[in-house]
């Protein structure tokens, strides 16, 4: 097991990281202060994972509530059945509520704990690749309104994550892929060496090798805990973990949540951030040419839906929360490795990027 | 005009105290950081007062959304009503909610700027005595659900909080001794001296003299603010500013929401508390009978429902926040300005309490 630290002050908290964390009931427990507990899931994971979770809860008041799954049901309406459960059960101020569970999972849990009575504990088990390299880690929560992704929710910092990596045998390969754009966004913003790897040791994450998979974990989780260590409410840096998010976020919101996966959003978002950048003359050829090819290996969509179009792309990126004042900033890239967080592009740039990865 | 502050480190806020406040465009806009604004108020105060609001805000981008007036629209389906009126005008991460009306309206906007797009900016204009003296102050935000009172909400600062005590001129005299419930909460907590000025002044205060009002809103916020300030999430001192609140909130869940006003509620609750402290022997007949004359001369409410029942009351005390691990603190009283929160008592010293009001 790797143990990591998020480092927030007082509000440090570790993440755990290896095989059978299921398997180990103090793991939990001892980030647990109070005497109940509320495990939050879906019902895809329901019956993976739930009665393994409340075996380690003996001797806790403990009850589950089990959501529908999909990023179309991460709102307020269904968070409403999280503040039900917590209520009908009289689970007091000094509950815990575990996400076991994906990204929705997270997300939805976390908003429900960072704002039932004004904030009670919180612990991530992540059980996709994107929640364990990505979602988990960072204290972001929330639930999706009609008119754009993540618009309400809040930063609130779970007490700890553990990432058991044997849920991954159970992910379906889609989802594996998914959560590998998140693993290449992290070597495309700051770490080439890792880009290198990845170009490297691709099919094996494929393949679900355990070290391989084990290790981009491993870097993907220190590289978000360094970002957020160093800007936790994204006044700066953070921002650069959202490269492909603001494309991605508007083809998720134009194709009906859950159409594409986030992380297949992600994955073409990137694709057009590298075009973009490569246009205007940031990044070299052979660097874009080596993204585009790294996130099709993966077996990612590199291209934009072919049934948006350039305004739909406009009037979505314009509600985006990379919105200050009116300028919309955008994560593009001087190369691999070297991301910024930019309103330094004309509008002209940003048509031509959508009209090439829409016409491609 | 009076300043305090409300001392949070770099989240520190002035709290301003005086007249005309609402015809001091700057006072505003120094505390508005981006370019634009969205007002929050509701439908009694908006003919009153919004467009006052509105004309200090020229030269910023701004909106309002009314909301219908009462406790009972409290709840996350109205809340929604704040989103759609952010997102529809697309307002950014950088805008500033400002809360226009009472503690309803600022409790709803204050959780609608805690979690819109994970936080922005947030101005609390209270334009009742409840919200002066009270609940714009010290950051709790949040809404009703069915199975109870504030249970869904966050602790979120505002960036100022500006009381212009001649809204208080429009105010009809049932809020006006709503508002004075918490003012007498304060001398009863911590301040025997200013529950004596109470006692010689409540003629002044319900026929509104200016410098009455004046020096029990100052007194009220500077206790409120130290109070905030030494214990920002209730996790000990803060708790005392429940004195009543235990009780009351049973009404007002009980009663439906809006029924009773919720000053009404804290105040036949504070004459609980004072009876269950007198029975116990804690407070002296004479304090005990002091406490129960100020609140009847503040023309409130000294008794609970009758419609209530004391398992109604218990039901609905044990889902309360001050419910820790299943254990009930309540605040009571050792006598005039001694609270303290506690849960050393009976379930016996309890329905004797509840009993003994319902018969009353």
């Amino acid at each position: 097991m790797t143990t990591l630290t998020v480092e927030l002050g007082e509000r440090s908290y570790p993440i755990y990281i290896g095989s059978d964390l299921l398997g180990q009931a103090d793991l939990l427990k001892k980030h647990i202060p109070g005497n109940s507990a509320l495990i939050v899931t879906n019902e895809t994971v329901a019956p993976l994972y739930l009665e393994k979770t409340q075996s380690m809860l003996s001797g806790l008041k403990n009850e589950a509530v089990i959501l529908p799954d999909g990023e179309k049901y991460k709102n307020l309406e269904v968070l409403n059945q999280i503040y039900d459960s917590l209520l009908r059960n009289r689970f007091d101020r000094n509950t815990t509520v575990i996400a076991l569970g994906g990204g929705v999972v997270g997300d939805m849990a976390g908003f429900a704990a960072a704002s039932y009575q004004r904030g009670v504990h919180l612990i991530q088990i992540p059980t996709t690749l994107l929640s364990q390299v990505d979602s988990s880690v960072g204290g972001k929560t929330g639930v999706n309104h009609a008119l754009g992704k993540n618009m309400i929710g809040a930063f609130y910092q779970p007490k700890a994550v553990i990432a058991d990596t044997d849920t991954l045998d159970t992910l379906p390969d889609r989802e594996l892929s998914a959560g590998i754009a998140e693993i290449i966004k992290y070597g495309l913003i700051c770490n080439a060496e890792f880009f290198g790897w990845l170009e490297n040791n691709m099919p094996s994450l494929l393949t679900r090798d355990k070290d391989a998979l084990l290790h981009a974990i491993e870097v993907s989780c220190q590289t978000k805990a360094d970002v957020v260590a160093a800007d936790e409410r994204e006044s700066g840096k953070r921002a650069l973990l959202n490269l492909g998010h603001t494309f991605g976020h508007a083809i998720e919101n134009a194709m009906g949540y859950g159409e594409w996966l986030h992380g297949e959003a992600v994955g073409a978002g990137m694709c057009m951030a590298a075009s973009m950048s490569n246009q205007m003359g940031w990044m070299s050829d052979e660097d874009t040419q080596k993204t585009i090819n790294l996130i099709e290996q993966a077996k990612l969509p590199c291209n934009a839906p072919k049934s948006m179009t350039t305004e739909k792309f406009l009037d979505l990126m314009s509600v985006d929360k990379k919105v200050l004042d009116g300028v919309l900033r955008l994560v593009l890239m001087k190369g691999i490795g070297q991301s910024i967080v930019t309103d330094d592009y004309t509008l002209d740039d940003l048509n031509q990027a959508i009209n090439l990865s829409l016409a491609a």
